[in-house]
């Protein structure tokens, strides 16, 4: 579900957002066009609206974890996870988590990844936030879904900046939630 | 220089911060007390010093760039980039950022390494501050100085939660001071 779809139609902060994404073509791979969210960290504005909508909605719901996904999910989670007195749990690459980890492997469009997650992270019961840049395949928060409901949590919802417009509606990835700020931006030979 | 040694001595936070911090031994290699700051994230309140201290120390000292060294710098920096309305620049493993960037390679205990910055991220003159999770031998922190100073910014400090005590007093890197919140932990075996 798209926020323009949840009661922010027409929030300038949404496309104050969109604007500040730039579209880097053909990366990392030919065909791709990169939703290169390192420009909206250099508007504190737009960063800070981004965190401001997402904290708007979890503040009231009861959510004591927050999950980011390495790398870019590490970004956008703390600011939220502090903001709503959550803890914030990093999904990493294999072999970056000390301790016990529990590990979760899935698709990518060419071959395979794995998150991992520490155990003695997540208590049984707790109601959890997940959140990344972007949703392209839904694999990766497929994956970190499985993750925290292996070790006991409640996933309440699955939150990214950009998300394709496939994941408008009641979409669900695994029977969970997924909330998008804005859809992806086409790529514009003029602002390069 | 470290926060004991800088106005916050008896700073009933340091004492939460560090004891929220665990150490888990010969982690990733044998011999290494690895000092994971995962568990301090899972404390929503002693997290929170940390923004908190740092940001105090930061917000009257017109930086507008914060950098964060991946993957751990992008959890500590942007909550305080946020809290004193500057842009957050990660500085990131090659291959990682889009667009044009600038790479400087640097020594590790074992090997070498390299960070990449986004060339369009930084403005000339632009006041920056640093910031990683941990400082062991600062060639990290020297090489991020590098890449911001060869874009035109002036470093202000380097900053980091855990540091090794040879960074007490007025200890430099590239010439750059260097804040430090608490010194590593010992490995307790009753802990574990």
């Amino acid at each position: 579900m798209f926020a323009v779809e949840n009661g922010l139609q027409g929030d300038p902060r949404l496309k104050a957002i969109s604007d500040a994404i730039r579209v880097i073509p053909h990366f990392p791979k030919t065909g791709i066009m990169f939703q290169d969210i390192t420009t909206l960290l250099l508007d504190p504005v737009a960063f800070k609206h981004v965190v401001d909508i997402f904290v708007d909605r979890y503040k009231h719901m009861n959510i004591s974890l927050v999950a980011g996904v390495e790398a870019r999910g590490f970004i956008f989670g703390p600011p939220i996870a502090l903001a709503i007195g959550a803890k914030f749990v990093p999904l990493r690459k294999p072999g970056k988590l000390p301790g016990r980890v529990i590990s979760e492997e899935y698709e990518l469009e060419y071959g395979r990844d794995c998150l991992e997650m520490s155990v003695e992270a997540v208590k049984s019961e707790e109601r959890a936030l997940i959140i990344d840049d972007l949703v392209a395949t839904g694999g990766t928060l497929s994956a970190s879904i499985n993750l925290l409901e292996r070790a006991g949590a409640e996933v309440v919802e699955c939150a990214c900046v950009v998300g394709l417009p496939k994941f408008k509606g009641q979409c669900k990835l695994k029977g969970k939630p997924l909330y998008v700020l804005v859809e992806p931006n086409q790529f514009d030979e003029l602002t390069l």
